[in-house]
């Protein structure tokens, strides 16, 4: 399907995921799953399946491949840097479905491992430390911006509603 | 399809928006658009087929409508609280597929609106303000979480890989 906006960022995001099962993947990796048959066991697809799901997502540089240490003829798949950093992605997915419940009726909660206290993550500017999903902050051109994406958006935008 | 664990706040999110052009959906709603004719011109789908997706998001509480001032017959669709609630996955998502271009290859950018500086969003513990996209934070089984999450998450992780 041909693009509406070529160089839209949102657009470039969801083709590299491709499906949302690619987050379950990535949720069972960063839990700490490397063996296909622990992917396979957690998530209930066929052994092919899985296998030729993450063989997809390491041609996508999503996962790559590595020697399994008990099994010489079977591959490890443990995520890349860029799998790794769809992580704010899992985690601002999971907050949003816990902010539909009550604090005492949530079943899977992020936790900081050091103190056990339950954490809550917001999204903030790196350089201030300020809340970035308020209507302050929009989204405007960048410097690479196609003009598509210049005739969209301004490249100094005023605040959104 | 019967969920491999009931309670999971993962699925739920996913089951709840359905479609990833519910992701485009609510982007064009946060960039301001209300009116029907302003979703078909940015999205370029039918018209029935732009009302249809805001009823069944409307439906699940995602959009509301109100009364178009313009032309009365018709309703404009706003995001509900609930539909504010995913712009950080909407960032999040954003910020990632940026995260593998240089900055001046950039073609959206999230914007301070104020200053006009580009923002770098970033996901942190809300009490602390650390980041909590680390090792350190991990997820957990919360006080509702069913047996099924209960064997497959500790209530006390360790730091995870």
């Amino acid at each position: 399907m041909a693009r509406r906006i070529p160089d839209c960022p949102l657009a470039t995001a969801v083709e590299l995921l491709g499906d949302w099962t690619t987050l379950e993947l990535l949720h069972d990796a960063m839990d700490g799953r490397v063996h296909v048959e622990d992917f396979r066991r957690s998530l209930r697809w066929a052994p092919d399946v899985v296998v030729a799901r993450l063989d997809a997502l390491t041609e996508a540089g999503l996962f790559e491949r590595r020697a399994c240490p008990e099994s010489p003829s079977t591959d490890d798949y443990v995520p890349t840097d860029l799998g790794r950093g769809v992580r704010p992605v899992l985690l601002a997915l999971v907050a949003w479905s816990n902010s539909q419940l009550r604090s005492d009726s949530r079943s899977l909660v992020l936790v900081d491992s050091r103190t056990g206290r339950h954490a809550d993550p917001v999204l903030v500017d790196r350089a201030t430390g300020e809340r970035a999903d308020t209507p302050h902050y929009v989204f405007a051109a960048g410097p690479g911006a196609s003009e598509a994406m210049k005739a969209r958006y301004p490249d100094r935008p005023s605040a959104c509603t």
